[in-house]
């Protein structure tokens, strides 16, 4: 369980003694195939902590050795919901995985639980927001210190948001991208839990472990998700690998990945037919959180897509903001627009045929829209009433 | 499972017929004794689409006979945490009940998702915000109309929030309490799922069940949490005289319930040792969710408190907003103010020896503080730093 492996070259080495392949690829954690099966009723929750509550520690026996501290057991277990008044007309069938319930808000913290729950000491992260909330909340909870770096551009709202938390917050002015790699290659006396971690990636693939079990005996046709680092992409694969090695499902479902075309780098790659993903020159863009011009796990989150024939879409501005509002007004469910490119995809790529009309699709909806405010929306519409003109104005509604 | 009981005289009514005891206290729904039992693990979760997920429906054979719709089958089936980092010195045992990661962030979805169940048609509620942010976003889930009156002073920030969900928003001038009674009183041709509404008080009392069954076989000495109109804590009370009457708990957990001191009618009555609340005229506080100068539920909020051995604590506005910034920086939970005064009555209590050493307490936190901001934090606290000037400054803090 603690040797780490190269999806690409197949080279493997023992944890904590490289942070990328001599290849230059992202590792994962290599799984012991004996450990792959669907866990008896129950699980790890209960004595975790977390009691009434089935967390990722359901699947502990596929996860790199760690203890559930703090939040941890909190993280994961979250619901998977149909939603038919947001599906296309004639289908697919959509089922969406609710991550924003996770307890900061977004799937970050399933990567979180399992991250600080094996390394000691002070932890750190580089990130725009999500990631830096679920790492600040989980070391707070377990009495660690926290060593957060934000991009020059975070907004402030957001560092209030996750200074309540009480890390060692730093606004660096430089190269993000950069920057990310120096807390891999240098040794700074903390331990850096950053998006495509081997770590993380662990705790990431327990989503794809939930809704596959969701649909036992069967699995979805499609898993559809955003895509920033490429740590989730390549989470959800890992999973649906070790699923279908050990014959817990039968066809592998296809990944289809969703950028803002405004910073569309792995999209572009697909489209190219490559198979490396190169930096792009992107434009501001609402989908804050997976404005990401050079992800570390972009050839991973590729290889991912090409391995279970699926595509990487690109959606445009106008489609992603009027999405967001879409998911709130419809569906009831209120994501940041990272989120709801998603939901938009699956449009596009009904329309194009990639999805079949009788299809099922489980949508991971990677995080709240509710911490973020409603930047899809201008002045909320509302009216102002005296108390005794209400009666009149609701009945007039409901006839 | 039809009839609607009052809890002070105990004159019953068939469902639908009437918004009140005429008596003038609240009413709930009567439960048959023997459909309450533990159920069997897995419940219908499930079935009603969050597979994966534990949600309230856990309990359907307690409830008023529902049918899960939209985000329903989501709501429930919240995590359970210990909390040492924020325990008094020397006990008691905190576990944290985290209602935040309810679908729209509060304990809310719970009364909300069994009235949608319950109720057809347009569906309105009078609320400053986590119930009217709950209803509006549930009945978009389904399809529904949504009718959401505010008060007056509902800050903008909130009505964004709500307005995504594309309700008919109003608000309303005049007095608030005064427009609750409105909506139960007159026929609008919209059913009002307010705050003690039987149907939203039998939703409220599944988080009761699912404390005490986590403690199975025992139960926690008590459960403490913040009060505004005295729904949730009816829940709480009639959740365990239901659980006390099978035979499933066997002694009742004391019911503590928090107050903010600037708006604190049902503490007020405690110390007087009334048996009737009486209306304030609050000031403002932070705690803006649970500022209700006159609870429709306050009577039965003081019977719960009264009939399990309980206190009702009042919470000054400083200690409310340190408590607020303490769980979030030591225990990595973010909660909006009217959510702390139940950790920072918790302090109180031990002190004065209500809370024994060696308890287990419950405390619900009722709301994640994400989707607020954090109104106790002053500017956030972050170094601006060069890229270049980053590892330096990284393994500073680490030795």
């Amino acid at each position: 369980m603690d040797r780490l492996a190269c999806y690409d070259c197949g080279e493997t080495y023992p944890f904590g003694e490289a942070a990328r392949c001599s290849c230059g690829e992202p590792l994962w954690f290599e799984t012991d195939p004996d450990a792959v099966s669907w866990p008896d009723t129950g699980g790890r929750g209960a004595e975790a902590g977390a009691a009434g509550h089935d967390s990722l520690w359901r699947y502990e026996s596929v996860l790199p050795a760690a203890t559930p501290v703090g939040l941890a057991a909190a993280a994961g277990g979250t619901p998977l919901l149909r939603a038919p008044s947001i599906e296309p007309a004639d289908g697919p069938r959509l089922h969406l995985k609710l991550e924003g319930t996770n307890p900061t808000g977004s799937f970050k913290d399933r990567g979180t639980a399992v991250g600080i729950g094996r390394l000691d000491g002070p932890i750190g992260t580089v990130s725009h927001g999500n990631m830096a909330l679920s790492v600040a909340a989980h070391a707070a909870a377990d009495g660690r210190e926290a060593v957060i770096l934000v991009a020059e551009d975070t907004p402030d709202s957001r560092l209030a948001m996750i200074a309540q938390h009480d890390p060692h917050l730093f606004r660096v002015r430089g190269d993000y991208g950069r920057l990310y790699e120096d807390t891999l290659e240098r040794d700074l006396g903390v331990a850096f839990l950053n998006s495509d971690s081997p770590l993380r990636v662990a705790g990431q693939k327990t989503v794809a472990y939930e809704i596959c079990e969701a649909f036992r005996p069967d699995a979805p046709d499609a898993i559809v998700l955003p895509v920033s680092s490429g740590g989730q992409a390549s989470g959800v694969w890992k999973a649906l690998r070790e699923l279908r090695a050990a014959g817990l499902i039968e066809a592998v479902p296809r990944i289809y990945l969703a950028q803002a075309a405004r910073c569309d780098p792995i999209a572009r790659a697909f489209r190219r037919g490559a198979a490396r993903v190169e930096p792009v020159t992107g434009e501001p863009t609402a989908a804050v959180s997976i404005n990401n011009a050079d992800p570390p796990s972009g050839n991973r989150a590729l290889a991912a897509v090409e391995a279970t024939d699926g595509a990487v879409a690109s959606v445009s501005e106008d489609a992603l903001l009027a999405e967001t509002d879409r998911l709130a007004a419809d569906a009831g469910i209120s994501v940041e627009p990272s989120c709801a490119v998603a939901t938009a995809a699956v449009r596009d790529l009904t329309e194009s045929g990639d999805l079949g009309r009788d299809e099922d699709i489980a949508v991971i909806l990677t995080g709240s829209g509710y911490k973020y405010g409603t930047p899809g929306a201008g002045t909320p519409s509302v009216r102002e009433i005296d108390r005794e003109d209400v009666p009149a104005a609701v009945r007039e509604l409901s006839t």
